[in-house]
């Protein structure tokens, strides 16, 4: 296997747009791409598109001839790929695999979701379709649901309170209010967080990711013709897509993702690193619980302390190790399929040194971790600072 | 790359059943297949989902681990892959191109669709998401429209008649009654088909392919390794998959699929083969007219030629070269995911000498064509018995 940089990003403001459709979100981040990298679109020899539920949405399926045709891309295999909230790493992560094996040399990853149009109940409705519907999501168990049943597991077994899971949102809120491409840029206190009304108790409305709009690319090529494109390409180091088992109740223990940690655990091997090298990472925080179970399975901090880690602010922009300096998906906003590919524009924009406000002080590695579901998905990318 | 085989093909019937669920097909079609290849899902790395649109039809999504963990394959990458009707071609093609560049060893690739839960005006509703909503179909041309429109201009071009048509569709339904796999075992007369009620004129009932319920899958490994799994592998001696124009205005010609002319053109090249060397196809007959622009992008016969070679009995059973000989989209069914792996069983049938009462006489080389909307995405598969 080769190995494979990004050498080109692009991407929308994420937000809700009544005035966009869906293929022109996609077009937008995949033209500013190859841009970015200075490319042609005759040049791209194949296009994974990660999208979730576009065809529920707003009715289109088929989504990347359509795409990739806008772009004027055609003649290359353009395949969507879904998992999921994992839709767009799980794009990333079979294109990466495809340069890396030698299949193409110049691939683009474009993610992106349209939800807005659809009322919020509809839109509950259409994400639910990611859990188990003849199970859990059957018996009224929608995804806020499952996730209060793993902070209330949590608080139990490791002692992670309310305050803890509102430091995720009170840092995210502030570090979206950073970056101009969020959806939400607006401060919060944990006082806040902690008054809002009630989702799934004890999830309030602040423990939530956005619904959003909104679309993310990525170039990739070998990384010995990188320089064709980009002054500063960024090396996949490591990379993994892992499955697990489907519903909550399956598992022997709901604080953990075992997908995750599986996939954490391949992709530090593959790039020859361990937690310990991560200076910053973009993870899946759809709850702020998960954001919580994300450090701990990712090896940041051992289990049960992933509620003191950022509540002491090791997490946040100034701190440690910086976690979703972007303002994740907690207040960037969460456009399903975009979410995975916007997490790696983020870490390229962080490893490049071109994070503006938000840029935080070590930047070489960085890894994204992106799941579906309640992590019957996984996927886990370390990126690089080329030398 | 190195020469990749099918090793194992497993496959469920086709048809309208009420008391099955789309995880149960997917399911069962994957587990026969591993039995026929004598492996345990634990040996699967990597699992490939064709599904066209199962959120819509049944409300589920996130579909490759939901069907994976119930085949007790996890911890692997399971990821549904989605092209429209070529939603099978596509999982194939990724399937096959990961192991022939060295990714994985043994891949399991299963397509599946479940229909008829939804009554007809929403599944042509949902169908209608593969082509152009923000244009065609928004004008109201549903894919029968679009095929009618197609049928209309080869006529005017070439002087292709109903009754070539017709043709067609009597040989398809001649072989489902051979295939106790297919959805529609009924034969009928030309006469018959003539007189059925217009769908969009000059196609019939008898002209549009089926909607049905159905899965099929097939187990790839390295050929060096295919004798572990099965005595008489087949070997994958060419494969493409392309993208062309989304909608039927862009083009210059509508008579011809030029994603199918170019994935062809590719898949010869890769196999070192012609068209004259194919002696048995598969071909994607959603409606009539397609089987027949098939036999001549394919290379079977010269651009116009279709018609009289079906109506000549050249690609009957029988024939020179059977196309269809599994009855086609139009009587063995086409559960849309489900189809572009349904081809390729039939095919290693047919290869193995297997097949039964349909068993054609030169069965070394077959070929699958399988596209999605009508015509921006193509995949086209020759398959050869490994001597």
């Amino acid at each position: 296997m080769r190995p494979v940089a990004i050498v080109g990003i692009g991407k929308t403001p994420f937000g809700a747009f009544s005035d966009r459709d869906l293929r022109s979100l996609g077009v937008e981040a995949g033209l500013k791409c190859l841009q970015d990298a200075g490319a042609q679109a005759s040049q791209v020899e194949a296009f994974y598109l990660g999208n979730f539920a576009g065809p529920s949405f707003v009715g289109q399926n088929h989504l990347a001839p359509f795409i990739a045709g806008a772009m004027g891309i055609s003649g290359v295999p353009a395949t969507r790929l879904e998992a999921a909230c994992a839709s767009g790493g799980s794009a990333f992560f079979h294109a990466v695999s495809s340069v890396a094996a030698g299949l193409y040399d110049v691939v683009l990853v474009t993610g992106v979701e349209k939800m807005t149009s659809q009322p919020t109940p509809r839109v509950a409705e259409i994400l639910a379709g990611a859990g188990d519907c003849t199970g859990e999501m059957k018996a009224g168990a929608t995804f806020a649901a499952l996730f209060a049943m793993i902070a209330r597991r949590h608080m139990y077994q490791y002692g992670t309170t309310r305050e803890q899971l509102a430091a995720v949102a009170v840092k995210n809120h502030a570090n979206a209010v950073k970056n101009p491409y969020a959806h939400l840029r607006k401060a919060i206190t944990i006082k806040q967080a902690l008054a809002g009304k009630f989702i799934a108790e004890p999830l309030t409305i602040y423990d939530c990711s956005l619904i959003s709009d909104g679309a993310a690319a990525v170039l990739i090529a070998p990384l010995e013709r990188a320089s064709e494109f980009v002054a500063k390409p960024v090396r996949i180091a490591g990379i993994s897509q892992t499955s697990g088992q489907f519903a909550l109740d399956q598992r022997d223990d709901i604080t953990t993702f075992a997908s995750v940690r599986l996939a954490a655990e391949k992709a530090y091997r593959m790039a020859g690193l361990t937690a310990a090298d991560i200076q910053l990472a973009e993870v899946h925080d759809c709850f702020t619980i998960a954001e919580i179970v994300a450090t701990e399975d990712l090896g940041f901090v051992k289990k049960g302390d992933g509620g003191p880690y950022v509540e002491q602010g090791c997490t946040a922009i100034t701190g440690a190790r910086p976690v979703n300096a972007s303002g994740g998906l907690k207040a960037k906003g969460h456009p399903v399929g975009a979410t995975g590919v916007a997490q790696l524009c983020d870490l390229v924009e962080q490893i490049r040194g071109e994070a503006g406000e938000r840029q935080v002080r070590n930047h070489d590695v960085g890894l994204a971790e992106n799941i579906g579901g309640s992590g019957a998905t996984a996927v886990v990318t370390i990126l690089r600072r080329v030398d």
